[in-house]
């Protein structure tokens, strides 16, 4: 299987070089970039010297959907806009891990995103590439909207509830923190590290574009669901996101049920692993990895649940979860090429 | 003015002594420690070679009211229990730092603390020392508690919401975060650096022992409050608390009206500063200095307030503080040797 | 084949878990502890749950013999001169991670380890585990000793200028810098999250117990080599070892021939990337992983060579060098299971 | 005592604000910017609110003369070599932090910064701004060249031996260590945090511009010196400089002559302390202050002196040394508002 990257020289991009060279299915892959068209690979990232050496291709629909059969589209918002309606029509799978094709509605869309959304007909095609709740659809796409990082570890962490019917669904508040790498490699005045070091930053408060895809998602699967609180912040870390969610419970509810309740749900999830009773889990625990780790506990005098839900942002947040989408929209084994033990300490 | 510090040894006893080193009204510092009595203060600190050089003396009761006239406790739990009373009847003015008399209510004290609490007449005696709603108890007091760091964020975001009836009273959660300092100086496992860095954590899940210190001051604002959410998180950083506070409005609120608010409310007290409409303060803004930054905002989507508030919870979190309440207790200017500019970056 | 691992609880027992899950030769993996004796692995170390959920069994050497065909001890200082020789003469393969089977002048193991040395027959069989220079003793030995982090940057980055003649022999320092997992996982007042981040220190001046394992090897490669300065520092970071090399030249040399030597050297060795001409590794290029990155140039103006050799202190310091050994030792291709990429950011 | 700065949106001319705060002798702090005219310092520096809320003023020489009497020019390369000259014809006294007048010789200059130098005129009237070893020519100066951060740490810890003739002048080699703030404010990829935090770098191999200025002054104090080897590297922190520096001793020493010289040659100086036998500065321990702490020892092993120097880069390297300057140049007392303990933890 050939395998195209667009927008090979970002993080998502370099991680994905990272994960595909254990992939026993790939046999080839070809780098595309529009701004380091020519470059070798190895240049920007010399962590990749002698593994990956090839240079980088200037991005021609027509030459990709010759060359490679699948392609990531890591790239910045716009981008797979334009990109993915020509290749998929060219016979390309598409696995997008930018956000411009995860919001249905193209008006909630251009409201938070603050720019045209892409084409109709292909957000309608794409499916949503959430492995653990979404597995027959990504099985039957031709183009996956690989999730957010945020969405990811808030949507696993919450999924067993809503469910379950267990929460109050105005309750749901979400308090995010991040590593800065979800912030890309583009130096910013945020991101310097004299600024960012010893120091925890909130961000886009009320307004990050994560809330409509967590929220479109929450009411495909329970239409109560009007709007949640969604609050990111920044950790003076590279890798790394935790969720931390509360919500009302609408009946009390034993530690017991709720483990089961979570186990139940991702028994056939390999890459969710659900803590016993009184662990909660950090974000170290899955450096590198694709998994998400989840603790829950219920609190009998406020009444609220609370999810602490962990992944790797680049990983099961981008790279990883797109090659799991890749692994399941050809069949293979859902864990192929993706078997890392996390990075410890 | 004689100033004594028991349990000298620990991060805010050190801290005490940083802020004390450039106050005018003190003439001289006496240190006290069980633990290493007879070591010179420079040896355990290297960073006060030259400036603080004095050894550690044992901690007698006798001995401390003879040499002293305020006396600052920085010690672990149990210690102010047992000094502060005999102190205070000897006529030394005790300001405590640790949590031994916070909480009015003993068996709320002991089912959080798991440990007996100090004596109901010195409990009763201890004002609590958040000059910025407590100024004239502290004015009048012989002993005061000192507030705990999270405490402390915590209850300058909520006041003008609590004292100003905007919001429900069961909807209040605080999502805060902090730097490692607070767990002090002894070695463990979880603030071990190889665990720490590149790594966030979430602790104490509802288990906190300053939920019942905020519940406490919240009550007594306003005993419609009964119980609130807190959960606290570990940050890879040293310094810098900060608190994101959630609630839902009764009512909507402008932007302008939220910010007169706090302005208002914190137009006297030289160590709050309110960010203007649509900024937010970062924990390194106040890094090293006694201010408490505040940003607020109401989202319209949620009909929900968020309050962003930062401390540095060594200075506002306990020693700058305690140094607030010196100059309180003593007819001082309140920011009499507490002119720090932040660090910056 | 089934390993064994003796000390599975510190950082180089688990990182020998991370990389042996993906060596196809190995179909058994026990565990052995005796601070741990009965605690299952994944208690200890969340990261592994579902991957490795064994429990640890206590050190007896026959009963271990009888169990695997090969044994990594990861332990601290003097259990490997126990186990080692006996192991040995039950047959077990034993790839040694401590400093106990390095020094073979028990003389000078004693004045530097302050402890006594192993048996001098088990030091004599002992192969020194450097195998991009001593892979043909590696073949054959039944006992290696794994080097140490530190000399395996710094020998690395030395060999090429040693064995051409090019440099002083008198005129070496090693200016050395690692992260704190070097320090292992028991909790210390150095490596406390608070007194180590935002610091950088120096330690163990002229006293490092690598510095006579370092001066043994290059004295095996030039018998002039008398002493060297070795001096290690901590950087806040977990992972990584950086060693700046400097020797004066005996005569100038050029770039591009400097370069060539280089290269030449080290084009069998898969694990070592030589940097192009006015290229210098990061430490966070070889994150991970098993290779060992070296820049190299000559300065005109002070006849200095200066070599910047990095590598991953827990991987090719440690974990990964020790399997590179195992392969050799048993005949498999020198890369098998340690086609890890740097996690790169 | 009117202060004008000249590059006020800096991290060295941020640093100025906070130390400035408690200098007694200060009454009016003037600010200019040429990026950032009209801007108010606390909109980019939000640290500052309430304490500094000025706006900044263009750079007009003829202004900044009417206005100030002194002026601190913390300015990117190139703006001291045009402002200096005219400011002090027309009495204004100088201190620039800037790299332009500390080198005389005009082609070293050239060859290193790679831009042309300042007027002959203007370097020569230069005096060099380090106190401890240059305070009579510093009382004289109306043009102060502020050392660069490196040369600081660098110099105060090598002074001793060169002037005792005990080292060997051709075998200085100083391998140092910073955190990123001296790279300044500006973005960049090289101190993104995602490319810094868990990494270690060494750059500028043998070409940084603080080589002649250290050889300068050392060829000042003993015109035996030809070159030095000196070579940076960036720690994944924010404050702090280390440099170690090793010498060939000319003749055995013992540590406590050792001690006695370095003890000896700083006991006027209030700000190098010297730390006793067997004990070395981490730069956390000098962290906001204007400290130089340093630790030093002899290897008879080697016949090499090593010294452990640490200043934090942007106090003592730049904006306490600037202060400490001023000080001096008006004839106030040397400590004058710099008595701030370091920051610890």
């Amino acid at each position: 299987m050939k395998i195209g990257i667009v927008g090979a020289t970002g993080y998502g991009g370099a991680d994905l070089l990272r994960l595909l060279h254990q992939h026993p299915k790939v046999n080839e892959i070809i780098l595309y970039s529009s701004s380091q068209e020519g470059v070798h690979i190895h240049e920007s990232y010399p962590h990749l010297s002698t593994i990956y050496e090839q240079s980088l291709n200037e991005i021609n629909v027509e030459k990709i959907a010759k060359q490679v059969d699948i392609v990531f589209l890591a790239t910045p918002p716009g981008v797979s806009a334009e990109l993915s309606e020509p290749l998929v029509n060219l016979g390309v799978q598409v696995i997008d891990l930018s956000g411009d094709l995860r919001i249905k509605d193209t008006e909630i869309y251009q409201s938070w995103y603050k720019r045209e959304s892409a084409s109709q007909s292909i957000i309608d095609q794409a499916v949503y590439g959430l492995p653990e709740w979404n597995k027959e659809a990504i099985e039957k796409a031709k183009v996956v909207a690989n999730p957010g990082c945020y969405p990811t570890a808030t949507l696993l962490g919450l999924a067993p509830l809503i469910k379950a019917n267990l929460i109050e669904l105005d309750s749901i508040i979400v308090d995010a923190k991040s590593g800065t790498s979800g912030a890309g490699r583009s130096p910013s005045a945020i991101t310097h590290f004299s600024e960012m070091n010893e120091n925890f930053k909130a961000y886009q408060i009320n307004k990050h574009k994560h809330t409509p895809e967590i929220e479109q998602i929450l009411q495909q699967w329970d239409e109560g669901v009007e709007v949640i609180t969604f609050q990111p912040h920044l950790v003076p870390m590279v890798r790394g996101i935790m969720a931390t969610i509360y919500a009302k419970a609408k009946a009390p509810i034993t530690e017991s049920d709720l483990r089961k309740l979570y186990e139940e749900n991702y028994q056939q999830a390999p890459f969710v692993r659900v803590r016993p009773e009184g662990a909660f889990p950090a974000t170290k625990e899955v450096y590198g990895s694709n998994f998400c780790d989840i603790g829950v506990t219920y609190d009998k005098r406020t009444g609220r649940i609370t999810v602490v839900s962990v992944i790797d942002n680049v990983v099961k947040g981008a790279s990883g979860q797109a090659i799991q989408n890749l692994n399941i929209m050809n069949g293979w084994e859902e864990q192929t090429g993706l078997a890392f033990v996390p990075v410890y300490p």
